[in-house]
């Protein structure tokens, strides 16, 4: 049962990808145009690539799904203003992706090199340069995400709207991503401090704006539900954050793609290096401690704190709270039924499924 | 008669600049209860504050003149949405500002600690947190610039009019940093190119973006008065360059009360370092070559650069650029004396002549 309605979401949400993946190119082939910049300079075309290349590379856009299936709850009907609310939400991601990269130095991102690192290898004698070109990039993608919701053909009061919703989500990110540097800068957060970090840094703009723009376009008051949507969110942004954390410390590389420990190397208190950290008697967690933030640590050191962090439950705490987490979720959107299309409701029951790792 | 005129204009900045810093201040007194903040986190207000306090410092808010005077052009009775457009205008400023100094590893400005050296002195072991924090607190100045627009009390299309100019300045003065950065890799650019720089770096959101705003505000059709806003905005843009350029070559430190030899040390090829490299013969041009981009050049040479700078005439040049502007400038807005009212239209007429430096 489980089964069939997480293949049927993510059915949805791959079409919901393809469809916008094609509007996206869309968009960069005529961005050029729409924009005035300077005729002489090469830099700012090259600026505009980058951002291409690192925007159609992208991710899951499970941003996007969320948002249509959002205007689903209340209608199949086309829903004018939705096409620009998905290329607005992508592109607040990729400014968030560029300056993400230059604050974390990462020098991959999406399998390809981040913004910062493709211009370092271009000015590979000119670091600063390299930096500020990375800074200015990530700045172009936030105003290019305001300004194509004012192309959305929807009453003015509804593009207003949906613009309120979208800055907000970016001021608040950037609330969440200042709590983020602080919360590693703190001994040992609790749970509380690492759940606000989660709420602002990444649900406000990955769950909750998607889910807002959508029913919005769709003519829904959002008063009326604010309280439910945010429920929902914050267990669905808490699920996914949880299934990060947990498959970075415990995957295998080949699983995820990429070396695991990379949280532990960077010296971030994720919810599986903090319940490691809380659970660890005074020795082991000086151990721990040893490691974290230090970039050269050791594979066989990451994998020693892995086989602790299994010893002391750690798994399988997370597990249980991935788990908790998205039948909260579920049982948040089945309420929802009496409102909404049953369909779509169907969609928002399953998603949160799919951030829950089985047991071993 | 110029010195009347000048006067007038000065006084009448004076004015704007006494009450919108009392309106900026309020705006920073009440934004934290307008923003969503993460409310365990002591990041976001202190960023809040570094924010305000840059803001605070702040300069001849010359932008705000520059509004307040366009709606003016049209009427003396109170112009709703103009104290938003303001806030707006400075807002975007200290966005800026706050990258600018990332990216030019400013440890100063407006006489206090830039924001990426105040948290650079909050976390001496960590610069790359410093860093982080600081491109964090720009991004924030911008999405709230945006966001502040979306209070003003007028209809919603003048609001979103509103927006798309000031989302567009956000866009085109980014591609003008681009451009700027591009134009100090290139040996020798050409003046074309330094103008198309201006333009875009600087005039657009500077000159171009207030005198729209003011317009748009005062019931004005933008499209019928582009042109002749745009000629203007360009003119008064070089202008005010010309005369940063110069006086950082040619001033005497305590007359703009930081070391002169700043645009050389940086490496900037400014207006004044441009033609001076046009019109040096080949061993000079080596010799100031030699300094462009030596963050350490001694006072000594640069103050040997300044001697052959005015032997070979570039001193009276740029006089003659500046004022040759600023006459241009002010022929554009006695045009404007048909249109518009003739008390406002003095005082842009009295403006660009606040740019020439007299000869000595």
């Amino acid at each position: 049962m489980d089964e069939t309605i997480m293949a049927a979401a993510r059915e949805r949400a791959a079409g919901h990808r393809r469809r916008f993946d094609l509007r996206f190119e869309a968009y960069f082939a005529t961005l050029p145009e729409c924009l005035d910049t300077p005729p002489l300079s090469r830099f700012t075309p090259h600026c505009l690539d980058l951002l291409r290349d690192l925007s159609l590379r992208g991710g899951k856009r499970l941003r996007v799904a969320l948002l249509y299936e959002a205007a689903r709850l209340v209608t199949t009907d086309p829903v004018p203003g939705l096409a620009e609310a998905a290329l607005s939400i992508e592109l607040l991601q990729t400014h968030g992706l560029v300056h993400d990269d230059i604050i974390d130095d990462s020098p991959v991102r999406r399998g390809g090199p981040s913004t910062y690192y493709a211009y370092r290898q271009e000015f590979p004698a000119a670091d600063h340069t390299a930096l500020g070109l990375a800074i200015l990039a990530g700045d172009l993608a936030a105003f290019l995400s305001m300004r194509v919701l004012l192309e959305a053909d929807v009453p003015a009061e509804l593009r207003q709207a949906m613009l309120e919703v979208q800055l907000n989500a970016g001021a608040e990110t950037v609330a969440g991503q200042l709590a983020d540097l602080e919360r590693d800068l703190r001994p040992l957060p609790d749970e509380e401090f690492l759940n606000t970090v989660c709420e602002y840094k990444s649900t406000r703009y990955s769950v909750l704006a998607p889910l807002r723009l959508g029913l919005l376009a769709a003519g829904e008051d959002l008063a009326t539900h604010d309280a439910r949507l945010r429920r929902y969110a914050s267990l669905v942004g808490i699920g996914g954050q949880l299934r990060d954390d947990y498959l970075d410390l415990f995957a295998d590389d080949a699983a995820t793609g990429k070396s695991t420990g990379a949280d532990l190397r960077a010296g971030r208190r994720s919810y599986a290096v903090t319940a490691l950290l809380a659970a660890a008697d005074e020795p082991r967690r000086a151990e721990v401690e040893a490691a974290l933030g230090d970039p050269h640590c050791a594979a066989e050191t990451v994998a020693r704190i892995r086989e602790l962090a299994r010893q002391l439950g750690v798994d399988r705490k997370l597990r249980t709270d991935m788990r908790r987490c998205a039948e909260a979720a579920r049982a948040e959107a089945r309420d929802w039924r009496p409102h909404w299309r049953e369909e779509a409701v169907a969609f928002f029951e399953g998603l949160p499924l799919s951030n829950v790792v089985p047991g071993e």
